[in-house]
């Protein structure tokens, strides 16, 4: 067994720790004599875990009482829809676009009700973070819409946006865990799983109490109501358990870190060596502006796509893999979420110092 | 680590060997160098999977060329929104109630149109599948809906109904490919994997092409379009990808063991063990009339709620596990899914010879 280090935008790295005892426990879950995959979702022992879990991340996020925790299915794109259906009491929704998801999700959101773009960043490829201190916030706005970190464009939001007094939902897919965040800022704090935190398969919806209610637009599936899982403890029908599991296990594997604290640390110092080495070099070049760069997306170019191309392919030859930058960039990303290793930055840097004496 | 008897209704015993497999290449998938949780959906290693299974899926079921194989997220609950939203063009769709899932697709149905039952079993507690051979069935129904296998309550649609040329779709969650089926006569043939076929999170749709159209109700999320996921083939956002793939290495293991014909002599002759046991003893009687008996779930009673109680007990701590039926119907119920061997249910007839000995 030898492994990669992987820079894979999503799915993505996950602790190596977390993987052995997943392995370990596949036929025989801590004594049960089955695997987490055959439990009855119902079981003591499944209970165990997803209670657990939601413990761990209560903890770990500093979750306040009167939020809701979920673990539903369907991807962020599912959460697209879900929220609207659920939160525009007015039918009006303000939506910040830095990239192709929040696009997606300001799109979606105009199917059940009018749908604000209020910023955008699309006229530079997406490659800032607009400032959003004093935004056109719509009077009746049921929330204004954010995606904090856009995996594709290597962006941040390090502000949250002045909302004037309304709902705040962000998608943190892309940055979940990776630092510390006070959620009371929040209305809906949401992301799939399968970048920081798990397999893909599984999205987590931390919602605020108040904003779960019966009160859906007409024609809304029971599957996406948020009040029938928050009922239900997101078990009104099988849930997506042994995801949910593998999430478990990584919340254990980030407090044992030291928490998002820790986390944050870890991640500021990998960044800081790529950028660092970006900043200096003669051949590669970061495409964000330097004040809403991403600790977790890293893009960049050479500005020759045949050089980008490559460089990606030799990276792949010397165990560095997934660094091919998304189509509607081009160029390179790494990936840096939590689980990767400080060592993964250090060989990407390394190959990129060698590729740039070799090819500049 | 010593695996037990596992009975569980879903998620449910899945075969050893394909649990093997999945442990060994946790960390390494076939000298990638990462585990298949963290591969990018997009890139050549899983698109191989996912390709796989389908292609193995297609042979086993013979499914012909007009339908699509669509894997999807959110069980067989989000599908009772989605085939009307997707298919209720003129509003109106015919069901046939026998359980508690038919009866929540039913409902779900009337969100969006005129949904009528047309035949049910519920004045038997569901005990029975009701004669289809000549149903009232409304002359611009959209479909026709049955539950095929009701894990509940054990019972299964021997014959298929006469839909007098109106399109079936057909929730086969417990009985997938349990045994061989003609898929050209149905229009949806769906189900949940986590009980014959893989982990809780997937549920696949096989769907004849005619059906699939832009066309949908007003107001259907993207997510919930059949032909968003048709056009993407199953990637329009990240899959539940793990789950895709123990689901291909359980149709591998399906395909080694001969196929459906196969399966279906083992889940014949497993489920013959049980019942001509309930049919000659003293204790323990089966609840579901004989003609409509499922091969997968075989509920029984012995009369006496306190003596269940107490079989269900003693199996466990024999290592019989999760024999106790579902709270609608009480008792007991025994899940022999294809990945369950002859010899569970060898011991659990032994196990229940031995308790009746000292019970009756």
């Amino acid at each position: 067994m030898s492994r990669v280090y992987n820079f894979s935008a999503g799915p993505a790295v996950l602790p190596e720790e977390v993987l052995k005892e997943a392995a370990d426990e596949m036929l025989d879950y801590k004594g049960t004599g089955m695997s987490v995959m055959e439990m009855s979702h119902r079981s003591k022992a499944y209970d165990t875990i997803i209670k657990e879990a939601e413990a761990d991340l209560r903890e770990l996020m500093n979750i306040p009482d009167n939020y809701k925790v979920l673990f539903l299915q369907g991807g962020a794109s599912q959460q697209f829809a879900m929220i609207p259906m659920n939160l525009m009491k007015n039918k009006v929704a303000d939506y910040i676009v830095t990239g192709q998801w929040a696009k997606k999700a300001f799109q979606e959101a105009s199917i059940y009700g009018k749908a604000n773009k209020i910023a955008s960043s699309e006229d530079e490829t997406f490659s800032y973070i607009p400032d959003c201190s004093d935004l056109p916030v719509s009077e009746d706005a049921d929330y204004v819409y954010i995606c904090e970190n856009n995996t594709i464009y290597g962006t941040k939001f390090h502000t949250l946006p002045n909302t004037k007094g309304k709902t705040l939902v962000s998608d943190v897919s892309s940055c979940f865990l990776s630092e510390p965040v006070d959620v009371s800022k929040y209305g809906i704090i949401y992301g799939g799983v399968q970048k920081n935190i798990g397999p893909a398969g599984v999205v987590i919806v931390i919602i605020r109490e108040d904003l779960i209610t019966e009160d859906t637009l007409p024609g809304t599936p029971t599957m996406l109501k948020y009040k029938i899982h928050a009922d239900n403890d997101s078990l009104y029908n099988t849930p997506p358990a042994y995801g949910i599991y593998i999430c478990g296990k990584v919340f254990k594997w980030i407090k044992k870190q030291g928490g998002l604290e820790a986390m944050k640390e870890h991640n500021e110092k990998k960044a800081a060596i790529l950028y660092n080495f970006l900043d200096e070099s003669k051949l590669f070049k970061g495409t964000v502006r330097k004040e809403d760069r991403s600790l977790m997306n890293v893009p960049f170019v050479t500005g020759d796509a045949e050089l980008d191309a490559k460089f990606v392919k030799e990276a792949k030859e010397a165990g560095l893999e997934n660094l091919k930058g998304h189509r509607t960039v081009g160029g390179m990303r790494a990936s840096i979420y939590n689980a990767m290793p400080i060592e993964g930055v250090e060989k990407l840097v390394e190959f990129m110092k060698k590729f740039e004496a070799e090819n500049c």
